[in-house]
């Protein structure tokens, strides 16, 4: 049950909420976001929701029997629509497309790829600093610097900046630099670093772990809610199965059924969702006509010579042609 | 390495060819289809092709380094086209949908089924009358008798049919009643039935075993081509995966690289891929936006009444909203 | 619900059953196995057992609530007890070795395998004469006369044969030489096969399909004995995942699971298990600690020059050690 | 390549090797653990060993292609036996039994549990205070103050403690008070985390994420061993497959192959391996058969009552039996 409470509520008006909550044998969590209040009771019993709707002080009173509360479609009005750095929206009707390579390499590989969004009409860029890596020994990003002067570039031509965060002492760190903070696939579950970009006001992209399942993404994404985020983007990024034709299996149903299941936006990685550059495009095609509000990939000027993995990575030629098919696809199912 | 032979070859010219092989340390399959002749070489010697290519009675010939060697795209100009029931096509920028019931009940079903099909322009209508099930002591289809019913209906209507075969002695019950034999995904493997179906000149759909990989499905086609049955359909219908929030996981990956490997054409399955009446239009959507060459899908007047399994199945309104929206996809795709 | 009728049961009696069920909104099926005649009954009534259970007739009943009733543990006293070529004993309590090649070769092979198996005190020798091949240019086995050759040493020499059969048109031809009828992973779920074996009076072991579940295990075991044949062996080898370092995941979880669902007898094969001939031995140990009635595995004088997959088979040297241990991990756990 | 250094060497003899290195065309990585220091030289050149061996300095030189170097056992003569709380000793012929609670809950539970443990000679307890929950809104362990809780009493018995670390933060605040550090399947691939654990003299032990290959879990060790740490315990702890009779595919396949692949400890957990109490004891079982070095399972005076997740579980008279059999299966093995 979530109670979502009148902004100007007053504490005589809460504690009868409180009390009320308690007697009917439910525990709850206060949680308070950029946008708003919200009681999550957690508990087993069944009772009319007209008991406590009628209070004082109850905006609204919902039943989530799903797991995940706060995320789940089932008690807000309509779909989430996030501000990314302050002008752009995703979500609830607004798309939006992020390229950019897998690792910031340098000022020309920065400036190069900002002139490629452009053409494109293209506002966010992605890009990696802090690199996950298997191997101890392979290139780990540029780091704190090479976001600055990413960002310095970016800024400057409008440009908004994803880029994946790693832990917790890196969010104050890059908070001045970054318009989306990214959660990658491995830390899909780091429920200490998802506690704390909950209390973060700029928005987060959460990509699905590798072998995550869909209830999973959806708790995860409810820790930075509770925890007072609302402006949250899942992202599926393919999953670990037997096949080994190429690198992860998109998961399209995943797509789907995220759309259904949340108010909240839903982007598509084709890049990593196969993981072989020349179908790329056409598993970006896919997720947008499977509902996808957005697509993020990675687009390189020499994808060969990229310092990290190029092997799915577009050239600028490639990603245009993707881009304008992309967009041609999202009309006809809207 | 694939050799195509002159359709009128003389004797003297194919001993010719045999003896160059063997000298050259090939060991060679002969295979005779509706269409050609081909000798398939076995061996790892690199050589060049020119001495096998001047030879008198040696059409084509090509280098085929794949498994799977005559359902490789490598050595065939083009996609090839499937010609179904006499006039319909498939395949080389032909798209078919097929839709049906589960399981073939009865004459009133038939009708219904194809008054649907025909106002939404629909030739190929599936259903099923063997049924393989896991358990033994389910409805198992009408079997041969419901066929016939089902043939002098959709005949006389001009309606194609695509059911299922499950062992080599049905083949010749059902030859005159099907215009396309259907090979599911249980029996994807079932390399007698194979074999068989190779010997047969109507057009085969064969779907992908639960399981199987890439690899293994165009394997499994060189089973029935390798037989001189060049008419087959591929047929991607959703893996197992570790997800539970759906039936099975749509491998959308894996319609983009059937269409890359192999000039036959491919075909999607949203119904089996996420098993959920109310996303399989997204999944249909997607996979034609993927680059499939048709879509196969359940339909009924009562999905909650289908005698088999409805879960996955739509209604007519459904069906016909979809087939309408896959259409537009496709035209954005060409 | 299962009702055990009585051997004897008279006509009468039979129709008294019958319409007792009926009337309680029961269908049932009927089967007669080589041991005992059942009614598996199928709906969703609660019922009180004792108002068919003292009827005339009926020697036992019982709720069966799994989708698999026959095979179920749930209704039969004790484990079952298959006899194999009339004196070897296998399950409850009995403990059966299996060992032999890939695929029978000729004479000399045979002849070699059959004195390592003696030494070792083995009594079943596996090996294949039809051979599923992913690839139809694959050498497929000997065939029947192979079959006919292997028999007539191994019987001279008392040895029993256990051989893949792949099709129902197999049975027939191979029912004279064989002492158990092997399903392989690929027919695991090939139910007109399973229907015929159903009909055999000799015992068969029946693979898990090679990303079947437990539960579809069993309900094709269902398929053999409710058809007739009450000697199932039932066989872990091993499932497809996401992990590559070897070649199936041995799921040594479903041999606990198996011996506890079900009265049959539960066997374990280590070389397809993992399918990497260094780390079979330690497969096949596991397995027995888990619980297995019996090893299945890949023995060869000389497996690098086996003709067909040698990669997961042990020389004799390794196969005497490993058979040594398995017992002695045998005792501790009995 | 690895370079083990004489602990000794002169600086003079350093910078010689380190410009041969160079020479050669490798970079390298320095490392210095608690019992020696090395040059992981990267790169593909293929040189004769013997130019940089017979350098002052150099006290051993092993090639080694692994992508994972420090962990294989490619360079190490024997295995490695890692000394727990400074007197307990696993690997290398050393076996431990691990055993306790999912969570630590109060003085009474934890007592309890000790009682149990030194009944039944096991000199290690396991447990949690912080516990990554797949629901913000679940309990999350007691936190920092239960562990002083629980340290108090068990240095007083001389059991030793393990326990999972979730964060960097936590690190430096459970250090007096755990004798292993548990890195939970969750952070299998948290880097950040496992770069610190590098740098602590507390032996890790390191879960294999719920999807992770051999090769990642590996590679994740590496990170551990070249930050400093060389005390590293493997943990298989069941993937996720297909199969939803039980809630992890152990992998048995794992235990085995680990201990071929490095030179470390691997310790099997039955419990989450399987999920399901009444199967625990077989998985330990057959864990034991493989090769495991040491069993982490779950026991709870009532597993009914436990805090958190039971279902896994052993009461305290299955876990005592399990112990005993575990020890006896251990005993053929070796």
């Amino acid at each position: 049950m979530i109670i979502h409470l009148e902004n100007n509520i007053s504490e005589e008006s809460e504690s009868t909420i409180k009390s009320s909550i308690e007697t009917l044998g439910f525990t709850h969590n206060e949680v308070t976001t950029q946008y708003g209040r919200y009681f999550v009771c957690i508990g087993k019993k069944s009772i009319d929701l007209r008991s406590i709707g009628h209070l004082s002080g109850v905006k609204d009173i919902h039943k989530v029997s799903d797991p995940y509360k706060l995320v789940s479609g089932k008690w807000k009005v309509g779909k989430s629509e996030i501000t990314i750095g302050g002008d752009l929206k995703i979500g609830n009707g607004n798309f939006q497309i992020m390229a950019g390579p897998c690792s910031i390499e340098n000022e020309d590989q920065i400036k190069s790829t900002i002139d490629h969004l452009k053409k494109s009409n293209i506002s966010i860029m992605r890009g990696g600093v802090y690199k996950p890596r298997s191997s101890p020994y392979s290139f780990r990003g540029l780091g704190i610097e090479g976001l600055k002067l990413w960002h310095d570039i970016a800024s400057a031509e409008g440009i908004k900046i994803i880029t994946e965060v790693m832990q917790v002492s890196q969010i104050k760190e890059m908070y001045d630099y970054v318009d989306i903070f990214q959660v990658g696939a491995r830390n899909s579950q780091n429920f200490n670093l998802l506690d704390e970009l909950g209390k973060v006001d700029k928005p987060v992209l959460l990509k699905r772990g590798i072998s995550g399942t869909i209830e999973e993404l959806l708790q995860s994404a409810e820790y930075i809610f509770s925890n007072g985020n609302e402006d949250i983007i899942l992202c599926e990024r393919g999953i670990r199965s037997f096949e080994s034709a190429y690198r992860n299996t998109m998961d399209i149903n995943a797509i789907t059924i995220l759309k259904d299941r949340s108010h909240l936006p839903v982007v598509a990685d084709p890049s990593h969702g196969i993981g072989v550059r020349k179908y790329v495009d056409s598993i970006a095609f896919a997720s947008v006509a499977a509902g996808a509000d957005g697509i993020i990939m990675e687009v390189h000027s020499c994808p060969q010579k990229a310092l990290s993995d190029g092997q799915q990575t577009l050239d600028y030629r490639q990603s245009a042609e993707a881009i304008d098919k992309i967009l041609k696809v999202r009309e006809v199912i809207v």
